[in-house]
């Protein structure tokens, strides 16, 4: 067991956890969201930061030691004192900008004991950040060289900070699942997903599903994991879903910067605006008018606390949604933000069975709220205990609502036992109009049952059901149509 | 025209507007909320409404009428005076408290005049709140009275106040719209569907879709629609979309005094709260803790503020939505807080016809964000369009978006013209991984296009399409399909 961390409410791959902190004393109660702050350019007081629900925030350590000043002042106050923030601090080392320029001055012995010496409480080894869509090769070379970089921070004394063993393998997600069974077999603490910013930069959320879910097969339950530069709160849910623990967010002030706006549905151009879809401080004390009139450094602040106050209630949403056994619900809201996002929805769907395997067998009412919940891994879970259920000889199965004699059949579940009907997650609620995609995945639910009963004479009594859930059931089990 | 109602913007069936309360010597911007206000026990002080947002605000003048000191002050001080709020006021007339408890003890010209004589500034008669699910003849029967009523309140000397016209008819959609029609038929100013809230209540909102669609049928585009009783942020965007354009709240009160707190995704009980997934000043500045641990009064008057936090921000992302023509994608997340609510967006889209005859024929970029955005009046005005189109002899058209010298198939809007791909709606952003329902309503084009020129030989190319798409071609086209 890694005792830094520790899962307390899991819903799906998402769970609420805590790190915990050695060097600062601290905890963070994940999923957390470190504001990026740039040293040179601090748009919002570091110290006002807790003010937004701030427990940590990053910021990045090639930066201040290449710059002879910050790297004294550093040196000497500590990060802390300089920044002005009590809680803990993690460092990026560079590999940004490695990844950015090419090239980089430091390795990763001499930036992670600057990182040390400066007063880090999470540091960063130098990985390569090789980009999507890198050929097979280049990205196995590349990733052993990370490997290697890893085993240097090992050996590296680093106190007691944490350190990060970023987990890279580009749109491979073998090489993803291989690069996170070695990282996690190291001793280092908190695992980023790596080289996603060029993704979710281009919408592209299916391919950031596909690396984490990747990642996290080569993981523990007990790792951190970090989605390294994923900064908009419209990506926390979904991202969280797939079992990410932190983010990083520097688009709360880059954003701000160019008057962009956060909301949880997208990006929003002040220029745009006529109104502040937003509840809070600021936009209930501004109109858009007044930070148009506002001068640019205070334009920028309050439109920098918007996207604070935006990214942080979205965390919280996201936290209370786990604990409350909702996560997919409110993925799937946000899925509804763009049709990427949408894409990304289903690529996690597309891991159903990975999902089932970490999702609590009770949680809150399970809501249909779309053709995509026909896939939720709760369906699949429901499927897999039909073919372990008893069953009579002859049994009619009613899709139609009408039967005392039969076992109910309930879109997106199929059959239930009567004695079952009540429980999790079949007390669903449903809409009244059903839609096709439920009604064929009722239909392979019936079919689990006729396949795992293959003696049993099963009889359906349906009212309308689409060909395509006909044509899901088995020959054996007889059809019978019912006018509504 | 009525010229007391001014619509700027349009989407769908939604749109902002301006409503001119001469009385009040003040203008609403539409879609409202009009937070109600209890004069015997105001929750939230109405000096500090406009705080939230809130432009004008409703009391009951049937308890002010009927409470001797109330009665004095108001008919004495006036009612902007006793509650102290300067922006338009409007009142009920105790219709609620008609349909509640069976009889009251005022008619229309008495609490007309009353409301006048008080200084509201939009009056409300006496109307009959037919309950939903009531049989037929008693409906038309109870709207016959109420029609009588309204002929009696275009007699009553109102002076400048506003006087609105409800449209009952129960869940008897011809009624409505034949109350409707009658109501606008008037020269009352304001039109409430009425006695929705047993709806609401129940969650039913496909049938509070139906009402509301079928009151507009029978409503002038200038007249402003008023949904009674509806005070729930998780169903603004939707009863917009439908075409209402105010909102009344009580919610905000009464849910604070039991613990409840409002979200758009549906309601959350204090006791059950971790942390509160919100932004505003009440939520960034205190944890649930503080509250529980607060007393009485100081709890439920900051979840009241929490409530018309929310409830108000909810209000300009519907009218900010509008405005920017994306009402449908804020309606595609909102109906996925509760399977009801997806319920009321199905209905809605049951009704495509009438909302393509509203809807603008360009907007911001079409998302396709679930299969009910197959639905979307774009859809089905697309479908039309190309029909009247000129397609040459022989042609093919191109689902595999690998072909040079074809019309793209784009789901789900079917055959495109090349020189049309790049303008509204066609040029829409659609999920890299497409559904059936979109492939279904695109096939549904290509079978439009077929049908309008039987003379042209038409080619599908697609690859992989499911059997129900390829069900939905006419035998007149011939399908090939590509490897993709």
């Amino acid at each position: 067991m890694r005792e830094v961390f520790e899962v307390r409410d899991q819903d799906g791959a998402g769970r609420v956890g805590e790190l915990t902190v050695p060097r600062a004393d601290a905890t963070v109660r994940t999923p957390a969201l470190l504001p990026v702050v740039n040293p040179n350019l601090p748009t919002v007081d570091p110290s006002r930061l807790p003010e937004f629900g701030a427990q940590a925030l990053i910021t990045n350590s090639y930066i201040i030691h290449g710059n002879e000043g910050l790297r004294e002042r550093a040196l000497d106050e500590g990060l802390h004192e300089m920044l002005g923030f009590d809680g803990p601090i993690m460092t990026d080392s560079g590999s940004f900008q490695l990844a950015e320029y090419g090239e980089i001055d430091v390795d990763t012995p001499e930036i992670l004991r600057f990182q040390r010496d400066v007063g880090a409480d999470v540091g960063t080894p130098v990985d390569i950040p090789t980009p999507p869509d890198a050929d097979r090769e280049t990205a196995a070379r590349e990733l052993r060289e990370t490997t290697d970089r890893l085993a240097v921070a090992e050996e590296t004394d680093t106190g007691e900070m944490l350190v990060t063993a970023p987990v890279q393998g580009s749109t491979h997600p073998d090489l993803r699942t291989e690069a996170a069974r070695d990282a996690y077999a190291t001793d280092l603490d908190v695992f980023p997903v790596g080289a996603v910013v060029p993704l979710l930069n281009d919408y592209r959320y299916d391919d950031v599903v596909e690396a984490v879910a990747a990642a996290k097969r080569g993981l523990g339950a007990d790792a951190p994991v970090h989605l390294f530069g994923a900064g908009h709160p419209m990506t926390f849910a979904l991202a969280a879903a797939a079992g990410c623990d932190l983010f990083d967010s520097a688009a709360y002030a880059l954003y701000a910067r160019d008057g962009r706006y956060l909301t949880v549905r997208g990006t929003k151009h002040l220029d745009d605006l006529t109104e502040f879809p937003c509840a809070c401080p600021v936009c209930t004390s501004h109109a858009p008018d007044d930070l148009r009139a506002a001068d640019e450094d205070e334009r920028t602040r309050l439109l920098a606390e918007h996207n604070l106050n935006a990214s942080f209630a979205e965390i919280r949403r996201v936290r209370e949604a786990i604990v409350e056994g909702r996560l997919f619900d409110l993925v799937e809201a946000r899925a509804r933000g763009h049709p990427r996002l949408l894409d990304g929805y289903r690529a996690l769907l597309d891991h159903a069975d990975w999902l089932e395997a970490s999702d609590p067998a009770s949680k809150d009412t399970f809501f249909y709220l779309s053709a995509e919940s026909a896939r939720r891994p709760e369906v699949a879970r429901h499927r897999d205990r039909l073919a372990r259920l008893v069953v009579p000889d002859e049994l009619c199965l009613d899709a139609t609502g009408t039967r005392d004699d039969a076992w109910p059949v309930v879109p997106p579940f199929g059959p239930v036992p009567p004695a079952l009907r009540e429980t999790y997650p079949v007390n669903a609620e449903t809409p009244r109009r059903v839609d096709g995609d439920a009604q064929v995945a009722a239909a392979r639910g019936v079919a689990a049952l006729a396949a795992a009963h293959p003696d049993a004479a099963l009889t359906l009594v349906h009212d309308g059901w689409p060909a395509r859930a006909l044509a899901a059931l088995p020959d054996a089990v007889t059809v019978e149509e019912q006018d509504s």
